[in-house]
């Protein structure tokens, strides 16, 4: 079993940890320290070594940060983690509303005048330092080693694993070809590359340093040559000597500021990924600041990649209609809880042989519980799933070829109306993102009201993006491509990303429908434009419940798009299915 | 008649022109100089003082600009105007496809090594000689009075024309109150303000000094205490003197630059729209960059003038089903003109007693013409308006209430299947628009694409925006709001745009709808989130052509949305017609 349901924190180990790291920052001369919830790599997950944020307040979210002075210590979190903050921590620290308050003018009213800040210049970027230092005025900033790492006597080593050969047959391809087209296209002499996914991709491996996410922790740099220097633990590029080759050169990570202190030329860095120290290990050289060249070519899935997200989605939805299948023969008898539903599911997805892990924490959401937008079961909050009540699962897996992230929400019983009119309007956004066609230069942030306005048309509204971008058995939460009013840039063909929107009333109940889709050209229609136009291959698979839709909201096209969903979801799993199973499906695709 | 239709331009003039500006240039040793479509208050229309570029190189569109240098003369123009700048211009020039050719780059190409690029700086925004300076290396940036103006011996004078009042019962927001509240939330001691509108509004004043916009040709400066002082040519404010009052000082516009060298303290500019002429006055003082500080409030219309624009908006809309009667009476018959089309609407809107100008040149553009979006009917493309043919007809008023911008695309005859589909998936992107309720933060750039999506669905598009700000008996194009995907900020109540999707088939037809809709808080909806939403009212009551609607592309949605429309333009305009025309309204309003 990937995942756990243990109380997650322990506010009352804080104070004690607090007050020996005050002990320390006295001793230290330092007015206030930073902890970060980021490692060096500025990922979604940490590993233990790294969570120490959760170490020090006990605040488990996955964003956030503390601002330790001797009368205060700030703990700074969005508005997902305004309740969890206050369960979590002891009363010692004191939840700060951010980024409504910023962390500069917070200190503003907190430092003493001519005050020292210190912070550990591998957990922070460039950006946030530079940003730092030029709107803080009064007070001297001081990069130090970290001071929590001093008086956590049992933190844990580093993670070791060690790196595995993502082959040619799901990477579609070579490492060579990569660095070299990356190489051609470099704005200096070298660039460095601190983002693990990045890594992963460039050279066709993977890792196990945290949970969920298969990335390698270590650093690289791409010479303009197309050679890479690789900076890792001990041995932990032992396994893929032989695939990396003569052209990647694998060092020590203790050398990474020697490495880059030798480069010869011009170096390029992203300034919101790469960490401030090795910015100041880069001083005196001309530096290059551009976004990371692997980022773009990531999102730009290849043929063979979209081919393994095919493979890996069906096999994902065949373990998703069993689970569902299974759900609606149990569910109606009472008994079962959001634990045992995590439980069941995961079960499915381990019975492909394939599974990976988890592509993140199974969300599973029972009544009142479905509207918390990042809800995580654990045994203190674990409810029961009770009939008349919605029940929302967003979950995924981690399968060689592919990523997944899946959303259904289903009616244990009989749905209220209201149940079905807000399903039904999720549905429709769901539908007009599926659906669309659009030119060459529309972005994600231009398409985001598509899948609101049956929503908005009601007066409703959700308040997360629609969609996130998805890694090709890399991370599940991937950039630069999304859709919310927040995103930059455009849709280019090979972009993977979810499409869920959702719909939560506070207290009652929370409806997310979410599928994976893919950018793709778009076929010519007869009687259009010869201009080109992009649209959206669908990759999930996997039944909406009929019986939450109110078919007389539906225009015409909906309904048909529906019903040639779930044809062509039937027809894709049948042959992997058992005769109960199928039986099963053959009525949740029904036409409406 | 305000409209005339000569042919435009004389392109045989410009070749001695031209060189007689190059003598010119090399008495002053001077490599380039620069000749803008703009005057010094970057509107979209010149006075016949002002029109450099046409009058040296014949160009008459309204953007652009030209580079001349000993050997070579380039015209800068973007995709609207490229076949247009040919047809316009002498062989001596030479066309160059702006923006996607930038002119440093250009500039690179032919000008000698450390030459001396001249410019007039009142003509070139603070923004445009910065982002020219820091690109320029090897090139000498040197201001110098206009040379064009020296060799223009029949140059007409600046123009003259008197301000006039804009009264309360039309600005329904004193200028003691607008400046005093402005003045509150300035970000320096004064800020200068070089916008003919942002002027216009904030001392409710109108002029007359360019054709089409109401504005008044003058500077200003507003100082923190509310004062202000208004820079006009001799005499233009006598008529308004007690209005302005005793803390508005009228000055000479001769004494502008002293003015501005004896300000005291920081002063506020707008690097977009200031004069590098009045930054080079300004240096040494202290400068805050930021918007002109009437922008926004100006494009938040106040209740007087929604009032205003409703009332402007049904007296032209009773014109213009005058016209649309006499157009469906007359066209059938054969003979019509595109001239005779814009002259008879003109003559309609005339009658109404109250129109102080058309608010741009009317587009009349039967067939082939509708596909040109920035048509101009003239003399020499004055086309019949044929049986079988789309007439696409874009024009608007000016009344001291409002400003008016309508779009209607009507068949004469018969139309084709092809005319009723493209027809009707512009309407349903109108619609889409016209209907749409949204949250606060919400721009016109995240809107774009629910006009564009019924056209995109069948492979179809158009280059131009969704839609553009509109004035109050002002600039018929007004920012900062608009639908396009350029733009940013985000929709407020009272701001007024045009919702004009169409689509283009080049050589066949054009097809346009436009009306305009003011921005509100909207209604709450039962069954709602409590969170606050906007949507749109329509300001614009005109029937749409029925015989070009496919009923069975609409949704019951939209079916709906056009009944209930041509209902409410029925009972709106019956009490203003005629029997004649109230018994062609009435059918052209008949339900679907």
């Amino acid at each position: 079993m990937f995942q756990t349901f243990e109380a997650q924190s322990f506010p009352e180990q804080g104070p004690p940890r607090l007050a020996a790291l005050r002990v320390l920052m006295a001793q230290h001369e330092v007015d206030c320290f930073l902890v970060p919830r980021a490692d060096a790599h500025q990922g979604e997950y940490v590993a233990d070594r790294d969570a120490r944020l959760e170490w020090l307040t006990g605040f488990t979210g996955s964003a956030g940060f503390c601002a330790v002075l001797q009368n205060v210590a700030g703990v700074f979190v969005d508005g997902r983690y305004r309740l969890q903050v206050r369960a979590e921590t002891a009363d010692v620290f004191t939840p700060v509303d951010w980024p409504e308050i910023k962390l500069v003018d917070w200190l503003k009213e907190q430092m003493p005048e001519g005050g020292v800040l210190a912070y550990d210049p591998w957990l922070h970027t460039k950006q946030q330092i530079d940003e730092l230092a030029e709107k803080l005025g009064g007070f001297a900033l001081r990069a130090v080693d970290n001071l929590v790492d001093a008086i956590w006597d049992d933190q844990p080593a580093p993670p070791a694993a060690r790196f595995t050969q993502h082959p040619m047959e799901h990477a579609g391809e070579s490492h060579d070809n990569k660095r070299a087209r990356l190489a051609a296209d470099l704005r200096a002499k070298a660039a460095v590359i601190t983002l693990p996914d990045s890594i992963a991709w460039l050279l066709n491996i993977r890792g196990a340093d945290i949970p969920r996410n298969p990335v390698p922790h270590g650093f690289a740099v791409l010479h303009e040559t197309g050679k890479v220097d690789l900076y890792a633990g001990p041995g932990k590029a032992d396994d893929v000597a032989d695939h990396l080759g003569p052209e990647v050169t694998v060092r020590d990570v203790a050398d990474l500021i020697d490495g880059l202190k030798a480069l010869g030329g011009s170096v390029q860095i992203d300034p919101a990924s790469c960490p401030a120290a090795v910015a100041v290990a880069l001083e005196g050289k001309k530096t290059v600041e551009a976004r990371d060249p692997c980022v773009l070519p990531k999102a730009r899935k290849n043929a063979t990649e979209i081919a393994g997200a095919r493979a890996a989605h069906e096999r994902d939805a065949a373990a998703m209609v069993r689970f569902l299948a299974w759900l609606d023969a149990e569910a109606p008898k009472g008994g079962l809880t959001e634990i045992d539903v995590v439980t069941a599911l995961e079960g499915f997805r381990r019975d492909t042989n394939a599974l990976r892990d988890v592509s993140f924490e199974t969300i599973s959401g029972a009544g009142p519980n479905g509207a918390i937008v990042h809800y995580r079961v654990s045994e203190d909050t674990n409810r029961p799933v009770k009939p008349g009540e919605l029940l929302l699962v967003d979950s995924g897996g981690q399968y060689v070829d592919g990523t997944t992230d899946i959303t259904r929400t289903v009616i244990v019983g009989t749905p209220t109306d209201e149940n079905r009119t807000c399903y039904t309007r999720v549905l429709q956004g769901m539908i007009a993102l599926s659906r669309i066609r659009f030119p060459k230069g529309v972005g994600g942030q231009h398409l985001d009201a598509l899948a609101r306005a049956p929503l908005w048309m009601a007066g409703m509204d959700y308040d997360h993006g629609t969609g996130h971008g998805v890694g090709s058995y890399l991370s599940v939460h991937e950039g630069p491509q999304g859709f919310s009013r927040r995103y930059k840039g455009v849709l280019e063909p090979g972009m993977i990303l979810s499409n869920e929107p959702g719909y939560y009333k506070e207290g009652a109940f929370g409806i997310r429908i979410e599928n994976l889709i893919v950018t793709r050209a778009a076929d010519a229609i007869a009687g259009g434009d010869d201009r080109e136009m992009l649209d959206f291959e669908t990759l999930t698979y996997v039944p909406l419940d009929r019986r939450l839709i109110e078919t007389d909201l539906l225009t015409t096209a909906e309904r048909d798009w529906i019903d040639r969903y779930h044809a062509d979801t039937l027809a894709l799993l049948a042959p992997r299915l058992e005769a109960d199973t199928l039986g099963w499906l053959q009525k949740a695709c029904a036409p409406l």
